[in-house]
């Protein structure tokens, strides 16, 4: 017999309460779950009204709608989880509506501010097939040929980057004492990892010291008669490193940042200073960072020399090239990563210039044994004799996006890869040549990769910028103007560039300049998307113009 | 005029070198982004390959194909990219017929030994949705409505554990300066952001000392005039906790490990005695860790207990309910975590009893400020006033898996979860009570959930077994047999259980005994299904047996 029951509380209030049965409950959760021709069949249902919200998504070159805050803030603020399945037809309806109609076009030619971009359409089917798998990459025993799949791609990115001979990826490339990289969530685990190993490397064990791994930080600063252990890059390095020293125990304060040259790269004479200075106070120096891609303007960092410097004082030498990892692919960008063979560790993002979804960061590691120095085992996984891949990942449970990578690798190509980044440089060049003709705007930076700094100067202050004779009060003021027309154009959602503040530009070292920073890598964009994003912004200063009572510097200020 | 070039180096094995052109490289790369009717029918004709593998995927009930490691290791070691692009149809006919086909069928109702499920199928579609919008949770400017869509699927998980009345959800649920909890990419990371949050907080800013976050762990317990750090756990915790105390530079050896009583939950007699023995040495508890569900056998801990002790001390009192936090949506279950709300932060993971896909954990904190304990900002990217999800969370870019999150509870509800959960729980009573009653095996450890912890006992000693009068040279040769059993039960890969090692039985403290391990939680896993797997262990059991000489104990021994 069915019990009657009334849903009447619980509900979110996007959704009206239905009645149900009890017995009705349990048959529907369970065909939810169920596999058989109707159940294919309901999934295709789904899977139809998707294709179309997706369809549309992707056709949409407009960023996003300009809902304001207030609104989603109303649509998701029920915070009780519905008693009863709410019906997946409304659910897709509502999601479409309110969930896709305001996210961000990450994929549109014309948001090129953020370093995402179009991915290949094989990813989209595959991501089905990754869902369906399911598998666990933490363990032979729920991964299976994807852990081979996984140590395959790593090596082959290994091979790009040290290029060592064939009968060394022979012996290492599946072999369970081996390992040549890992696929993280993101470049923050990516450089956690690469920092974990240097720490639980430099700090290992030693004269019946068990090691930081085990005893910790304080005893084994102690044994080594060490004050303080730092970790050292350029003022540019990406947030993460710094929250990666600070959660090793080490202080973000020892995390020392270098200052920069004028091209944004770290000064080497400031960085033999910092290392001089470090060991005259006995400070144990855990690793060097080099940047390959600066986050905020693409610079790459001196590597010969940093890794001269490194290898003097035996530190570990890691390079993040979140970003710039791609420059590895184009014989003819590849010169400038003159030295990447020299890094302990290299940082590469798959979702950013690989072409991959969110969630997927490598770290590859010169020495095929260096992950040994974080290895851990539990019996119930990762056996110490296994091919488990989580005995030496800082993740646990993790999905195997290396399927993402291993399709890319294979359907992109070194030479697609090639392609890909070349065109993101010359498009990159072209924008930086419309940005130096027009009076409107000044180029903060000389572009050494796809991401440009630049800003536009109000109409008053056009002729002193051209003269070189901009007050700080200027570019205060020029600031504050840069700020409100970011916003309005991110506002409006037609386009997109995002923003930065820099500290080093022509106007001297600690001046901070704000600047829009746009970053091409989207093969959509097309030369004709580049100028509709600075019209876009054009219109903008125009409308700025016009509601300004005066053309004063004074007029402006009024109105921001 | 077109380029003739030959690529003859840089092929996997597996595909054959094709000659294409440069233009026609050109062409093929900027097709896989393109956005036309032509890419879509592309896209579709991937897409039904695709769901033709995933249909015969999930129609299958074996677990794997008994294919061995050294054909998947030969298959996978190629480690050169290849130069140009392999053609689509190619490349996904090898990944049905290698990866697919070897990879584990993690749904399969007759793999019941980890955990893992079969998911309902409106994520299959819901993850080329996820896919496709590419969005990035890390900043506003990336994902706009994912954003709030996150924020409110946590906070409805905070309401579930903490109940905290309406108004205080209207509040902070989409409050900038409050953090309800955090998505992350899984269990690990989750149990190191509570950790991290703790630690940050009980060795937070003092005297004019500017906190561990920014000085360091040596400095910050010298300040507090501290020998050592510690985080308290019982020994069945899970090894990420470990992890984590090690990565926070406090050591491993400072996680320290309470013994478990004859249930697996942690003994608090042990625990007081282990806290005093702490302050009396005067070392910094920074927390207590409790268990929702160990990984081996399932256990609760005693939370009202433990929080006592916790409040007593001013240590954080976190709990790892990654695995059992599904407890919370089940009237009939719910009782048994009483004291789940005392926690400062508690972990549960998506991917596990949540039926979501791999990849989601997530760490609620019952204060919503908690988590500025590791805020970090940077000028390009979570700016200190913005709404930004980024500035407190360990990792930077990472998906919007907050959509399966949002979707299941609301296609599911709290009523659908309870239905699953109690099933879970019934079905492996129904496994309890086969094991029981059949000599061959032997329950290990009453099942307080749905983890099943028992062996199998080789028939000379059974009668020995019970009687209670085994030896520990029976023991030993009955876990070397257990060893074999699940060894050739994975290699045939028809059905499959997992394996740990247990030290608290009824056979003492210490004594190491080798248990086969099932996981319930597969809503299509059936009575029927779980009397072929234990038939199939039989069936390998009578395999044993006959190819033993003798029924002596020696003669088992002789084959092993």
């Amino acid at each position: 017999m069915k019990t009657k029951t009334t849903m009447n509380d619980g509900w979110p209030r996007a959704f009206p309460p239905v009645e149900c049965e009890v017995d009705d409950l349990k048959e529907r959760v369970l065909r939810l779950f169920a596999v058989s021709d109707d159940a294919f069949l309901a999934e295709a249902e789904n899977e139809a009204r998707i294709s179309a919200l997706t369809q549309d998504f992707l056709r949409a070159k407009n960023v996003c709608l300009s809902t304001g805050m207030a609104s989603l803030f109303e649509r998701y603020r029920e915070s009780k989880i519905p008693d009863s399945p709410i019906d997946a037809g409304e659910y897709l309806e509502e999601l479409g509506e309110q969930m896709v109609a305001n996210a961000i076009n990450t994929s549109s030619p014309r948001y090129i501010g953020h370093m995402t971009s179009a991915l290949p359409h094989f990813i989209r089917p595959l991501s089905k097939l990754l869902t369906t798998l399911n598998q666990n990459q933490v363990k032979l025993e729920t991964s299976k040929s994807l852990t081979f799949c996984e140590r395959q791609a790593l090596g082959m990115l290994h091979r790009l980057i040290y290029g060592f001979p064939g009968d060394f990826y022979d012996e290492h490339i599946q072999h369970r004492d081996s390992t040549l990289g890992m696929i993280v969530s993101g470049g923050t685990l990516a450089n956690l990892t690469a920092l974990w190993c240097a720490y639980n490397s430099s700090l290992g064990a030693i004269d019946g010291f068990a090691g930081v791994d085990k005893v910790g930080l304080p005893e084994a600063l102690k044994v080594r008669g060490s004050q303080r252990a730092v970790i050292i890059g350029s003022a540019l390095s990406h947030y993460s490193l710094e929250k990666a020293t600070s959660l090793l125990g080490l202080g973000s304060e020892n995390f020392i940042k270098v200052p920069v040259d004028r091209d944004h790269r770290i000064s080497l004479s400031a960085l033999r200073k910092t290392v001089a200075d470090c060991r005259e106070r006995n400070q144990l120096i855990i690793a060097l960072v080099a940047n390959v891609g600066t986050t905020e303007s693409g610079a790459i960092d001196p590597l010969v020399e940093m890794s001269e410097v490194a290898a003097e004082v035996g530190a570990h030498f890691h390079i993040d090239a979140a970003w710039g990892g791609a420059l590895l692919f184009s014989r003819q960008h590849r010169r400038r990563l003159e030295g990447i063979d020299l890094a302990d560790s290299v940082t590469i993002d798959g979702h950013k210039q690989l072409y991959l979804p969110m969630g997927i960061g490598m770290v590859l590691l010169k020495h095929p044994h260096l992950a040994k120095a974080i290895e851990r085992n539990a019996r119930y996984i990762v056996r110490a004799n296994s091919i488990d891949l989580g005995k030496r990942t800082l993740e646990g449970s993790r999905p195997a996006m290396a399927m993402f990578l291993h399709a890319a690798l294979h359907l992109i190509g070194r030479r697609g890869y090639e392609f890909l980044f070349n065109e993101s440089i010359r498009k990159t060049q072209y924008m930086a040549d419309l940005v130096r003709v027009d009076p409107t705007f000044e180029l903060l930076v000389e572009p050494q990769m796809n991401i440009l700094n630049y800003r536009a100067i109000p109409e008053p202050l056009q002729q002193r910028a051209a003269m070189g004779q901009l007050s700080p009060a200027d570019n205060q003021l020029i600031n504050e103007f840069n700020i409100k027309l970011q916003r309005l154009q991110r506002q409006a959602g037609r386009t997109f560039v995002s923003r930065t503040t820099l500290d080093r530009t022509r106007y001297g070292q600690g001046v901070s300049i704000v600047s829009l920073r746009s970053v091409i890598a989207n093969p959509l964009t097309t030369e004709a998307d580049i100028r509709a994003v600075l019209d876009n912004q054009l219109e903008i200063l125009a409308g700025l113009n016009k509601s300004s009572t005066s053309t004063s510097s004074a007029g402006f200020r009024e109105q921001l």
